[in-house]
Parts: structure tokens; C-alpha cells; sequence
């Protein structure tokens, strides 16, 4: 009947009959590439090639060549994983196996599935996929549809609501297995070159805790099986540093059950914490901020003129309550009780930039099933500050921002990705005063000569942002810093100065915390250095060894002359073999082995982490280096070099 | 009748009727003591001379010599106050009227008060005492007081519960005058030699916030005219040195009514406050702590097995409610946290001592009325720290631990008290438990040769405590840090570590706090320095002053070489004079003139907080001074001495 238009990634538009499918597209486009759809992108949805085109719309083909192969890939290692279930656990109900960015996943009920189990479902898994077997799209009546889920109340669920009123119903076979499915998949199960189950854990269905709890197996697939052993060995790398296991293992902090999401620190971990908090106040300092302290209780009523108190009752991130006919919060951030210190007094356009910083600790209610170590918590210490400058002076407040961002990255030895976001659909304030902003930022970054991105309509509703992510040794990127543009505050807290015309101005607030958290940067500084940190940051930074107990009042003086760094002496009557081997699995940068010899010339034997060894070396020889390479924060041990 | 046994301050006895007034007993003792009677104390209450013994009790004689001359004194004053108001105020309506440590107070009902009003009732009461007007206790029926009172809900209700069931009735008497009241009294308004009205404040009846809001005079009074001018002299300058006046003035802190009793700390007093916590580090390095961090936040069920959860709850104190199925708590103290890191490891003899410090922020429901800048606050962050010893090291840990305390306190110039709060009513564990730890707590200040005093029953129940009192310059006493010994929690959380006989055995806690907290410390110093802080504490340490503006670069250049010091560059267009005067408002230690000839000699001229100058001081001699005088923490300026 009537023709639709579909944009094509270069901008070229094609008329096709409504009704059309992607595939038939494709086909109009060249049959090449007819031949090779494996599926569409419509307005950035992923879809099967068989998805009808029903009005106008923005089109990319995805063939094996594209990015989203993988996810279509995914998708079909979903269902081989379902069928391989089916095959051996045929009681067991499939609810649903999206794709993710690592793997898929399926949620299935009424089955229990132990480490042999899944060794035995990947083993049938692996044979579906050596019998290659054709995937097909099916459609089926309704009526069908919801006869053949009669025992299956989650996929009856799914047929009320998201497959509402749709008749027939598309599934996807593969031989004697079917799946109620949208889709996209590839052709055959073959397709699949790579696939693993990864681990299982608990999962709500639909995500709510008051539902019933179902078994998520995780897994994943590649085209080859060499993507999927880099990807295995990947994972088995950053299993080896996973924070929540060094934490352990060399006794940084812990997360107890009588505190959800709340990090306690131990010596170890403050140690660290205090250097990172040394650190950052001299950078402070530079920057010209100055330090306060502000309560984490305050009434609620302070985050009321803001918009904060809001925005985060509404989605329950808030600890609030009601106490002697008050309401209390702690507080989620700490920009009011800064616009607080601002607001105090008369502020004249010389006494601008204002700068406060403070090691300020918030509390937000995150969900308990997504805290995680120290990289998901509900109470965390920011690195926080805020500047309240003039309008003109905020390019050069963030340029200087962002240099000392780079030292501090450099320092920590991680690489930074700079993402600029953009005003989105919920901004406030004029475009004029946007494009400013972004310009601004834009313009830092470029007069630092730094690499960005753009995340367009990405930033909060109060100003743009420059989010700072760090790459870390495995390549993973967190997102950990922010400088961040703030015109909501000065003007829904009537915040002004006098200018040199004698009138009242708005400031504009800069938001920035340089790490984001202690317990954020220090869980991905964990990650990253994999526990070997750099000397500056090590809880333990020199354990000395006496070879046999004689020699422990020579290493206590050894350690004394170290006066000033993280020494301890080793007095467990082990042999020099296993003192060794404690040290290494504690990760001490140095270890200084003190003998007879080495009592009788006043040196020490220094060996470091990576097994290199130096003998008769002078304590105050091996002082000066430490002392270089702390001071200097270099980020492994040099001086076996 | 029957005879009853009166035991004497000098622990001689006698046998008297039952019935006998206090006066009656010393008449028998000896009849100028009879005559010289003005009232008793009676196992520790003062009572009226009048009052009828009706069991065996310990007495002690008060007469114009006895310390407690003073209350009967203040209360006769009140008295004295209520006459004078009834005379100008007829309708005023008296509530109660009782004696303190400075004077007196009287709540009353119905009138309103300016300080014209306080004056003329004043003057009215000086009136009063000239008249030289007898007080006698008059004895009324029942029926007569209900009748009396029947238009003051207050008194009735005082008839109802204080004196139920009393029949006949106390009353005194003075002139028109009467009062429903046990005394003790003067026997004259006369003995009155100095009376002062010092201010009034809102106050609710029976101090419930539900009740009615009264009005409360405060007054004082003594028996000549110079005790009261000194009083009023001490309390002028109690005033000129009160902490809100000088936090103020001086922008150290604020407690915004967004968070009642939580203090924020503004730049300069964040200045002082990271001096203090540098310093207690070192100090805490020196006992050999280790430094840890603890959330405010955490599950409410933390705080029930030490007891500290029904303690503080059911004195309202704690910050705790209910959020998604959850009870939360504000931690009110840090010992449940320490005690939960000390108890996640298992612990060998050879371990012990084990000692946690943190500068945990806690919080206290403290009432709203009762709450006053930083001294008495909801908020407060402790310099706090935990030992966990074997029992045979106790002594040893509080010899070391009050030596730090000294040092301290003699660095900030404070003179010390030290009390021992020993077993009371409610105390767990054994008498012996409980000597050995007051033992070991008196063992270490006699080895220290340090005075304290004994407060019988005083401690808390877990076990007793060295109270660490400071002295400040105007002579008052303000508790703040505290030593104690603590059985409770290792036995409820059944904290242990293994022998040498590779039994488990029970450590033992000491918890102390040098400072007490930041805020109260702070608080106190303000105080005790009226602002004059030693250099080592004030925020701003020098300000250079530039004659002329063409002075400025070299000022800034004076600045630049006092690096590692709080400097400031005076560039307001003001005169000298002007500048100066600044300077001392502001107490600044040190103020450098440069002018045309300092710039040409690149010297400086200074002038000191009291005043004093010196010319031509090359730059590197005042920095050398002023970092010794920084780092020997000196209580005072001496250069120019």
C-alpha cells in the first residue's frame, strides 16, 4: 500500500512498502547484502532481520561484520544454552536470556543447578553446536501460544504484557527447541565459536525482590574459540585482582553485614587512605581551595530549595526519617552545606573564586543486591570540592582543574578518557547559558591538548559535566572523577556577589572531586595494580627478615633508622624460605634480609617484590632511594632496576 | 518515743528523739552551734534547720561558715526575686525557684520581662534586703496551701506530687511574702550583701518540651558585695571569652538551624582543627595505634549486644528509624565497630596490646534547648581509640596513656584535674574485677605522681574511668577527654585471645579520648585563649601589611618566603592605622609592616598581638623564629619578648 522511509546511516533515503522487513531492505539495498543480514538497527534498536518496517524510520543492517553481531551471537548462545538445559534438566522453566555487554545470561525456575550440572549443560551445549542446527523465526497463533505456556506462568506473564495483543507470536526454533522470542539470532547454532558458562547466582523475577527467586545462569559466546579464550583469560585476570578478595588478602577494609554498602577501613586500607587524603589536600592547596567540614545529619529541609531532596526521595536513594517531629536525611552530597558556607555573607566579585573541599562523607540508599566491595557502597567519602566563580572565570577554574586531574591520574599510573555530557531533554536554564558552559569545558580540555568524547544529552539536569574515566591495567573503564558546571544552585539559593558595577551577580558553582571517593578510586587503584602498589601507597612498605632470631635486635635497629616509613620487623621463627614467601603474599615492595654478614657490616639485603635481589647495601643508601621513590610517587619498586 | 542514731561528719553519734529538727540536734551538740544553725545536711540533702529526723541518718551542721552557706543563701535570694516581682508584677505567677552552682533561677508564668522591668525589680529587691525582713518556715493545713494556690496550676500541681500527702504544709515566710517551699533559708533578707538580676531565657515547665514555656530570671547573690563583684567580673570576661562570640568573630564555625547542634567548620576553624588532628596523630603513632575508619551509618542491631542500643534509646538519644524493613542507627560511640574489627581475626597473647584510633564522627539525640554552639552539640567527632589488652597490661597502658594526656594538655596550656569514677548501683562484674581496674587506674596516677580525686559511684556501669577535667584560664572546669576501663564488651561480644597456655582468654578495654572531641576541645580552647591562640593553632598566622599599595609585590614576596605558614597579604586600600586595627580584631599573632625602607632593606617590621614592634627584621630571622615557635608549640608570641 503506502511507502515508508527509511534512513540509511549515510544519510540516504529509500521508499519501501510499509510492511516491508529489514531483511527485504537489505535486499533492495544489494542482494550482497540481502544474502549477509543478519539483522537491523532501527532507531537504535536492535531487531530481527524479519522485523516489519512500519513507519519511518533510521535503519542500519547489521551483517557478521558489525558490532552488534556479537550481541545477535549472544542471544542465539542463550537459547543453545536453553536447549542444552531442556535436554537434561526437562522440568526446569525458562523465563527470560537476554544479551550483555560480557556474555548473556538466562533466569529459569524450578531447577538447581551445582558447578557439575553446568559442566554437563556447556558439554550438551557444545554438541548443539557441533550439530549445527538451523535457526528459524516461527510465527504462531496466539491461542497456540498460550497453550503451550500453560505451566509456565513467567512466559504467560510475558504473553500479557510485553507480547500484549500480538498475534501471531514470533518463536525461534532450532530443531526440537523453541523459544518465545523477538529475536534477533544468527542462522545456525553453528555460527557459534566460543561458548562458556560462566557461574549462576540468584535473581528476582522481573528484578523485584518480592517476587520469586529464580537461578540466573551467567555464560557468554564468541565467533571464535580464540576471542573466547582472551575473554576467559581476561576474566580470570581480574578475578585475581578483584578488590574484594586482595581486600581480604592483605587486610584493607571489609564491608560487614551490620553496615551494608558501608566500608570499614582497616589499618591497612587507612594507611592508604590517609596517603591518597595527604595527597590530595596538597592538591588542594594548589588549587587554591580551602577546607571545611560539614555534618552528614542535617534536617531534610536543606535539600528542599535545591531540588535534591526530590530527586533522590524519589527514587528512595535517600536515608531519611522522621524523628521528634523532624525530618533528618543524611546528606546524599555536599553542595548545600558548601552553597550554605557561600551564602553567609556579603561576597564582593574580589573575594571570587571561593573554593571549598571537603573530605565529605554522603550516604545514599542503593539497593542491597547491587552493593559490591568498595565500588558499590552506600556510604562513601568524596574528595569534594566546590569553586563559586564569576561566569569569566570559569574556563580558566576548569583548565587548572584539569591539570591537576593529570598529575594526580599520572601519579596513580592510570589513563584518562574525558567524556563531555551535553544538555539532555530535563535541563534547566537557557541554551545560551548551556552552550557557555559546554564551550567552556570544551575549550579547557582543547587548551590542554586532551583527547574527549561527547556524550550528547548525557548530563544532569543542573549543567554539564566532564565526567573522568580511568583506564586501568586490564583496560576496563571506571568512571571515578567529575568537574561538573552548576547554574541550579546560585539561583534557586539566591546565590550572589557585587560585581565592580556594584550589582548583584549569580556565581556559577564548579563541582569537582578529583577521585570521586577514597573507596571508589582506592577499589579500582586495587584492581589496577592488581595489590603490587606503587611504594607511596603501600600499607606495609619495608619488612625487614632476620635470618635467624639472633638477628632481630639488628633488624629492630634497621627499622628504626627507617624512621619515617611503613616497616615492620618479621619475629616469627620461621625459616628465611617462608619469611620470604610471607612477604611476597603480603605484596611488601621491600624486603630486607638481615643476617650475621649483615649485622657485622651495618647493611642490609634488599629484595624486592619482583624477586630481584641486591646484597651489602648501606641502610642509608636504601633510605635515600626508598625516600626518592616515595616522594616522587613512582609506581613500582627501581631500585634493583 | 523512740530514739533514733544521728551520725556526725567527725563519725562520733548520738541518740536523739525521733523527731528532733536539725536544730534541735545541734543545740544538743552545743549551744552556739544551736544558735549558729541555718540549716543540715542530711545523707547529702541540705534541709531545712526545722526538718524532723525520723530514722537513722548521717548529719552534718551548716552555719554561715559552711560551704553550703552559699545555696541556702541563693535560695533565700530567689525568694528575695519573687517578692520584689509580686510587688510590680502582681499577676505574675511562681512556678519553682531553686538554688545552682552560680545563683539562683525562678520560672515564672504570666508577665513578660525586658531588662527595664529586670532593673526595677532589681532595685525593688535591693529594697527588700535594706528592710532587713525575717524569713520564718509557717506551717499551713492542707486545705488551707490547696486553697492558696487554686489560681496557679503550677503550685497545685507541686501540691499533687512533690508534696503529696503532706499535711501540714511548708511554707516561708517573709513579710507579705509567702512561698510553698521545704527551704532551707537565711533567717533574714539582710544577710543578702549583694544581689544582681543577671538575665532571663524561655524555659518549659517541669523542662518538658510539651509544656508550657515559662519565663526563667536568672540571679545571683552573696554574702558581700565584693563576692558579687567578683562573680560579675569573671562573667564579663566568661563572656568576652564565649566561644559563639569568638567563633563569629574569628569565622571558625557556625551550627546553621538546617542542623541544630551540628557544628560546621568554616576555613579557619577547619585550620585549627587539622592542626589538632596532626598533632593527636603523632601523639597516637606514640602509644602505638593504629588508625582506622568506621561508618556513621549502620543496621541498628550492631549497638544490641553491648547494651548500648536499650541505653541510648531509652534516653532518646540515638539518631535511629525504620527505612525499608531495615532499623538504622547513627553511631553514638565507636567501641561496637572497634570491637567488630578486633573480632574478626582470631587473636594470640603475642598480638595484645591491639589499639584502634579513629576520628569517628558520632551522634547524640541531645534536646534542642540544651544544645549550644560547640560545647554542647549533637554532632561531634571524637579522637577516640580503643586498646584491646591482656588483664597484666592494663596498668602499663594507662601510665602510657596519661602521659600523652599531659603532654597534651600542657602544650594547649590547660591545667588538668583528674577524677576516678569508681563502681556504682548498676555496674556489672565482680568487686574484684572492678579493684583490680580502679587499682590499676590509681596505680598509674600515683606513678605519675599526679592528684586526682575519688567520685564514689560515679562510673558507668562497664567499669571504672579516669575523668580527664581541664582547668582554663578563668578557673573553670570543663570535662573533656576520659580514660576507662571496660569489661562489658569483651564479655557480651565474647571478644578473646589465645594464652600462652593456648587457652582463650578475655581482653580487656580501654577506651580514652585525649581531646574528648574536636568541637568541645575547640570549644574549650576558644574559651581558655579568648581567640589569642598560640601560633601553632591560629588560622591566620601573619599578615603582612603594605604601607602603600607600590608595596604589595613586595608584601606578596614576603608571603611567598613564609611558605608552610597561614599568611595572609592585607590589600585593602586602607591607612596603616586602619590595617593594624584589623589585624588585632582579627588576633592575628603576627602583623609585618613594609614600607618603602623594609622593601629597599628586604626586611620586615613586626608587630605582635600585644602590641609590641620591632624594625628591621631580615626575613629569615622572623621565619626561623616563627617556626620554632610553630613547632615547640609556644602558648604565646615571643618574639618581641
Amino acid at each position: 500500500m503506502s511507502d515508508v522511509v527509511v534512513t540509511l546511516p549515510d544519510g540516504s533515503e529509500l521508499q519501501v512498502e510499509r510492511g516491508s522487513t529489514v531483511e527485504d531492505v537489505a535486499h533492495e539495498i544489494g542482494p550482497g547484502l540481502g544474502r549477509d543480514t543478519v539483522a537491523g538497527v532501527v532507531d537504535g534498536d536492535l531487531v530481527a532481520a524479519a522485523e516489519p518496517i512500519e513507519s519511518d524510520i533510521d535503519l542500519e543492517i547489521v551483517t557478521d561484520q558489525s558490532d552488534e553481531y556479537l550481541d545477535v551471537l549472544r542471544h542465539s548462545a542463550a537459547h543453545v544454552f536453553a536447549q542444552a538445559l531442556g535436554r537434561l534438566h526437562p522440568d526446569a522453566k525458562l523465563t527470560i536470556g537476554p544479551w550483555t555487554d560480557d556474555g548473556f545470561y538466562y533466569d529459569i525456575a524450578n531447577v538447581d543447578l551445582d558447578e557439575d550440572d553446568l559442566d554437563a549443560i556447556e558439554a550438551e551445549a557444545e554438541e548443539i553446536i557441533a550439530e549445527d542446527i538451523p535457526i528459524e523465526r516461527v510465527e504462531r497463533p496466539r491461542a497456540e501460544a498460550i497453550e503451550i505456556y500453560d505451566d509456565n506462568p513467567f512466559k504467560s506473564e510475558i504473553l500479557e504484557t510485553e507480547a500484549a495483543g500480538e498475534d501471531p507470536v514470533s518463536f525461534y526454533e532450532q530443531g526440537d527447541f523453541f523459544d518465545l522470542c523477538q529475536g534477533p539470532h544468527v542462522e545456525s547454532t553453528g555460527e557459534i565459536g566460543g561458548f562458556s558458562l560462566l557461574e549462576t547466582s540468584a535473581a528476582y523475577w522481573r528484578g523485584d525482590e518480592d517476587n520469586e527467586t529464580l537461578t540466573r545462569v551467567y555464560g557468554t559466546a564468541f565467533p571464535t574459540e580464540e576471542g573466547l579464550g582472551e575473554f576467559l583469560e581476561r576474566r580470570e585476570q581480574a578475578k585475581e585482582r578483584d578488590h574484594r578478595k586482595i581486600g581480604q588478602e592483605m587486610d584493607l577494609f571489609s564491608v560487614p553485614e551490620h553496615s551494608p554498602g558501608c566500608v570499614h577501613f582497616h589499618p591497612n586500607g587507612m594507611a592508604m587512605r590517609r596517603e591518597l587524603e595527604d595527597y590530595i589536600r596538597t592538591k588542594n592547596d594548589e588549587l587554591g581551595y580551602e577546607e571545611v567540614w560539614t555534618p552528614e545529619l542535617n534536617k531534610a529541609e536543606l535539600w528542599k530549595p535545591t531540588g535534591h531532596y526530590e530527586n533522590f526521595t524519589e527514587q528512595g536513594e535517600m536515608f531519611n526519617w522522621e524523628q521528634d517531629d523532624t525530618e533528618y536525611g543524611l546528606k546524599p552530597m555536599n553542595c548545600a552545606n558548601h552553597a550554605y558556607l557561600y551564602g553567609r555573607e556579603r561576597r564582593s566579585y574580589r573575594d571570587l573564586p571561593i573554593r571549598y573541599s571537603e573530605f565529605g562523607t554522603v550516604y545514599r540508599n542503593e539497593q542491597s543486591g547491587e552493593l559490591s566491595g568498595m565500588l558499590r557502597v552506600r556510604g562513601m567519602t568524596q574528595d569534594d570540592g566546590h569553586a563559586f566563580v564569576r561566569p569569566n572565570q570559569l574556563e580558566a577554574e576548569i583548565t587548572r582543574t584539569l591539570q591537576i586531574i593529570e598529575d594526580i591520574y599520572g601519579n596513580a599510573d592510570l589513563d584518562v578518557l574525558y567524556k563531555i555530557e551535553t544538555k539532555g531533554d530535563n535541563a534547566i536554564g537557557s541554551d545560551e547559558i548551556w552552550n557557555d558552559a559546554t564551550d567552556a569545558l570544551r575549550e579547557a580540555l582543547e587548551s590542554k591538548e586532551l583527547d574527549y568524547e561527547i556524550e550528547e544529552g548525557e548530563a544532569a539536569f543542573y549543567g554539564p559535566k566532564i565526567a573522568i574515566n580511568a583506564l586501568d591495567a586490564l583496560g576496563r573503564e571506571w568512571t571515578i572523577g567529575t568537574v561538573q558546571v552548576d547554574f541550579n544552585i546560585p539561583e534557586r539559593l539566591d546565590l550572589s556577589y557585587v560585581g565592580e558595577d556594584n550589582d548583584e551577580h549569580r556565581p556559577v558553582v564548579v563541582h569537582r572531586a578529583l577521585l570521586g571517593s577514597f573507596e571508589r578510586f582506592m577499589g579500582v587503584l586495587i584492581e589496577h595494580f592488581g595489590g603490587d602498589f606503587p611504594l607511596w601507597l603501600a600499607p606495609e612498605q619495608v619488612r625487614i627478615l632476620p635470618v635467624s632470631d639472633d638477628n632481630i635486635a639488628y633488624a629492630q635497629s634497621v627499622a628504626d633508622e627507617l624512621d619515617g616509613f611503613r616497616t615492620e620487623v618479621e619475629t616469627r621463627s620461621w625459616t628465611v624460605g617462608r619469611k620470604i614467601r610471607a612477604g611476597h603474599d603480603d605484596r611488601v615492595p621491600y624486603m630486607l634480609l638481615v643476617g650475621d654478614t649483615e649485622e657485622a657490616d651495618g647493611t642490609v639485603s634488599v629484595r624486592d617484590r619482583a624477586e630481584r635481589e641486591r646484597d651489602g647495601v648501606s641502610i642509608e643508601a636504601f633510605g635515600d632511594h626508598l625516600e626518592h621513590e616515595r616522594d616522587e610517587k613512582l609506581t613500582s619498586p627501581t631500585f634493583l632496576d
